[in-house]
């Protein structure tokens, strides 16, 4: 049997255009004598279409355009992602379901039986469980179909098991019989590092069963997620075999009678990433389909030659092209003569479009405007946050004037402790680098500039500044960036408490600092525009806490 | 026996004050010779804590609260909503419980079965449901404990069961003996019409089991969720004995011997409210506890002279006392002398502080430094949206000024549409009315007026009006707002596709268009403030909509 791999960057709910995209490699896999093609989890409707799936007329459209996929192709088998009607009595009304469609007919239909339901997903908000697995045999080989987390549960590779079935384990159980390939249809969102883990526990998987295994995930951004495609098939010793592009389409094919596989076309090339390369090509894909899929071709950003706006900026004229990346720098009275020259000289380097729009006068404005009322006051943070939001209001003129989308520039770290002001630098349609620490900003910026110096090299070595008051720096208000985002980190991604951050060797007032500044700044990031997620716990979806809550560590009586 | 229904309002991970209300309340009942006193679903952490379920240090607080709490009081027995770990080797960490203590010792533990996920409620993100109910025997009664949408299943009531199980006829059916008094703590929060599906439901179960029943709610406002107490003891026919307050902690004592209720105070008035005097008592609620709870004694708004402002104003002094509102007009050149007339005679009507700052320099200015940029591009919506901008700037500067939180004025026919301008009237950090429709929001307007002109009568008769261009009025850009609210009810709340809206005999292009900027519009939505729901669909967090997305309704082909 020889399987096709396509894996498809699906826009949620345009059925008109993953159908052809799903009809185009079936094609180029009847093409290749393929007896199969296999496309990812919800290819058909995208994932993840969220409340999309509470309404009857986006399911019947759902429904009349596979049932056109399923009339519409000969010749070849197809297993995909879609939803089915649950009609049982009671439950939720929709099965996670992978369907083999051939010559009009469909052959058989696997359901989801784990639902992840934790960070990101939903799942259980949508879908009732599939309650059984069996292999099924198609053109004489019995395949094991199973969709994304239902291989998730593998004891060996998990201390404990957050599922208390296991399909894997009962589809090699009597009275089934074993399946002689897995199959298994995803939508795993990408994040650092995650691949490892994956190739970790498929070629697990692989070892223990003593199978080959058949993997289809979905590729491109999907608001903040970011699917990395490489679908892939492993022997049963868990040696990869064949696999397809990283955050592009795709497709790949394995031949299991030789075990054999091979790209689909030649041109396109495979090369292996680092962890930073890895990161950059995810970001640009998730800024280009971000811009994309909401209808955009242009991007603005206000650049302030600090890291954080020229990554973003680099970023940007990857993903769009550099012709359709504005640049602005928008001085104020405390920005240093340096920061717009390396803006300049960085949109140079991009070869984007640059503007400088001083925003001194409006700012005196601002002040003479209010001065009736605040009087005597003295100065403190709200006359930072006037510059801030008049930058904010001009970028988002030129946005509505030029129908470009404006992509903010802040980095996780300062997102975290609300170093950022909202409806000032934190406007914008996207956050291309919210979920990078600021020591993973000035890696990706050493990696770009690797090669030849796109970020000027002075960027990358004058101490970090909001330039919002005379002589500030980061570092005053902060704790230094390494510490600072090692305590993030633990925080955050561990959600560990106080006392165990402390018990690291950091110091107790820091710590209590930062995790004081995190709790206290949730309001600001409920009103963030979306970022892209590239850690294990980004703050977005996948983040739920109170904004009302006075939650103090260790405190449980006045 | 004596049973006190206490409904406090908790803070979210406020271990303190939370001991501290369950300790007041305790004592209450003690004096009051009650021989069970009953605390709301979780009330000892508040409802809901989301993420920080997912931090130990949290649980680890919470259960030594919970253990001072055990230990220290003696005389009564307590009922009381509390987290207990999940201990079985695969599955969720927490169960939502019930626990019944009494002079140091556990004497029970009731699981939460049914654990809502849709909407607002994510419960299996975090829970395992109990596998078992059965009544428990306590000083010579049979209760039967249940947690919120554990009584939410009865066949009669709903067309189609939600959950497989139902922990009601479980509670009933032999080998259990069967409970005398059903018991249910819950966190339910507050739509327009709950309270009378709750009273349906709750009598039908009476009646159904011929048995009397015990409801005690959480009581304040959580971010987005208000919770209405009205904590409730009704008899076996379903005839109601004694209810809470509605709107601020309470306590009331149920005898079940005599089938008697008594206020614990014969100060606090259960005045029967209609359906707009509920509204303001709930909206009035939201504002005060999310103020209150964000740390925050003031607050700051805009005043149009619009409809939207008077009544966020209203509410706003209503909630945090006039004394402590700031009212601002920003007219611009196309405000109308009317506008700022109304303005200041409502500010004056209500008694709080107002203001009067132009903003025409500003955007003078603002146009001036866009004017090399935008050349000679046509004047468009940009232009509006600055003016919206510079009005949040200046709103924002004084809430960091003076420490007030911005309150923002939109509605939900507004929002929904996209009728607002991001960064601009859609600053603050929360959102009054936005769960509004505007016809809604006129009514609650002349309720309010109803004793003595509070709004200026101009304000509601005045056709509606951005005030952003030369003669702009709301009814040019979008349908009559009858029409326009009954399309979104439609939409939004039905679930309903543009073809079964039209049927309903609505102009199908008005329909299509409408629907089509509610989908265009999610990327404003996802930034918008907190906006307290009393709707059963507001837009926040039960409202999850993808912003990249292409759905057409019927589009499945180019």
């Amino acid at each position: 049997m020889k399987i096709a791999l396509a894996q498809i960057n699906p826009v949620i709910g345009d059925f008109a255009h993953n159908s052809r995209r799903i009809l185009h490699w079936t094609e180029e896999a009847k093409k290749q004598r393929c007896d199969l093609v296999i496309f990812s989890e919800l290819a058909l409707c995208g994932y993840p279409p969220q409340d999309f799936l509470e309404r009857e007329r986006f399911l019947r459209d759902h429904d009349r355009a596979l049932a056109e996929l399923v009339a519409g192709i000969s010749g070849i088998g197809v297993l995909c992602g879609v939803l089915e009607r649950h009609s049982g009595p009671t439950g939720k009304f929709l099965h996670n379901s992978a369907v083999l469609f051939e010559d009009g007919g469909r052959l058989f239909t696997a359901r989801k039986r784990l639902l992840p339901t934790y960070d990101v997903f939903d799942e259980t908000r949508y879908f009732e469980p599939g309650s059984a697995s069996a292999a099924f045999l198609y053109k004489g080989t019995r395949l094991g179909i199973t969709i994304c987390e239902d291989i998730w549960n593998l004891p060996a590779m998990f201390p404990r098991q957050a599922y208390a079935v296991d399909p894997l384990s009962e589809l090699m159980s009597p009275p089934n019989s074993k399946p002689e390939i897995l199959i298994n249809l995803s939508a795993s969102p990408y994040h650092l590092g995650k691949d490892a883990i994956k190739n970790e526990l498929y070629s697990r998987i692989c070892r223990r069963f003593n199978l080959p295994l058949v993997c289809v995930n979905q590729v491109g951004g999907q608001d903040s997620l970011l699917f990395d495609g490489r679908s892939l098939a492993m022997d049963r010793s868990g040696g990869e075999i064949i696999r397809a592009a990283a955050f592009q389409e795709d497709m790949v094919i394995f031949a299991a009678e030789t075990g054999k596989g091979q790209p689909h076309d030649d041109t396109v090339t495979h090369e292996a990433i680092d962890e930073t390369g890895e990161l950059l090509a995810a970001l640009v894909m998730g800024v280009r389909d971000y811009v994309g899929k909401c209808g955009f071709t242009k991007g603005v950003l206000g650049l302030s030659g600090g890291i954080d706006s020229s990554l973003t900026a680099a970023i940007a004229c990857q993903a769009l092209g550099p012709a359709n990346v504005l640049g602005v720098a928008l001085p104020s009275p405390y920005t240093a003569p340096e920061s717009i020259e390396d803006a300049r000289q960085l949109a140079h380097n991009l070869g984007c479009r640059f503007e400088i729009m001083p925003i001194t006068s409006l700012f005196e404005s601002f002040q003479d405007t209010l001065a009736p009322l605040f009087k005597e006051l003295p100065v403190d943070v709200t006359e930072q946050n006037i510059q801030a939001r008049i930058r904010g209001n001009l970028l988002m003129a030129m946005s509505n004037k030029f129908g470009a989308l404006l992509l903010s520039t802040g980095n996780k770290s300062e997102m975290a402790v609300g170093y950022c002001t909202l409806y000032g630098d934190m406007s914008g349609g996207l956050a291309v680098i919210a979920d990078l620490p600021k020591q993973l900003v000035y890696k990706l910026a050493r990696r770009l500039n690797s090669g030849k110096e796109t970020i000027p090299a002075r960027v990358l070595t004058r101490p970090p500044s909001a330039e919002l008051a005379p002589d500030q720096f980061d570092q005053d208000d902060l704790p230094p960036y390494d510490m600072l985002d090692a305590i993030l980190a633990a925080y955050l991604e561990e959600n560990l408490g106080v006392d165990e951050i402390v018990a690291r060797g950091y110091n107790r007032p820091i710590v209590e600092d930062v995790v004081h500044r995190v709790r206290r700044n949730e309001y600001k990031r409920k009103q963030a525009p979306i970022g892209l997620k590239v850690t294990t716990k980004s703050f977005g979806h996948g983040w739920r806490y109170p904004t009302a809550q006075n939650y103090r560590e260790g405190k449980i009586q006045e």
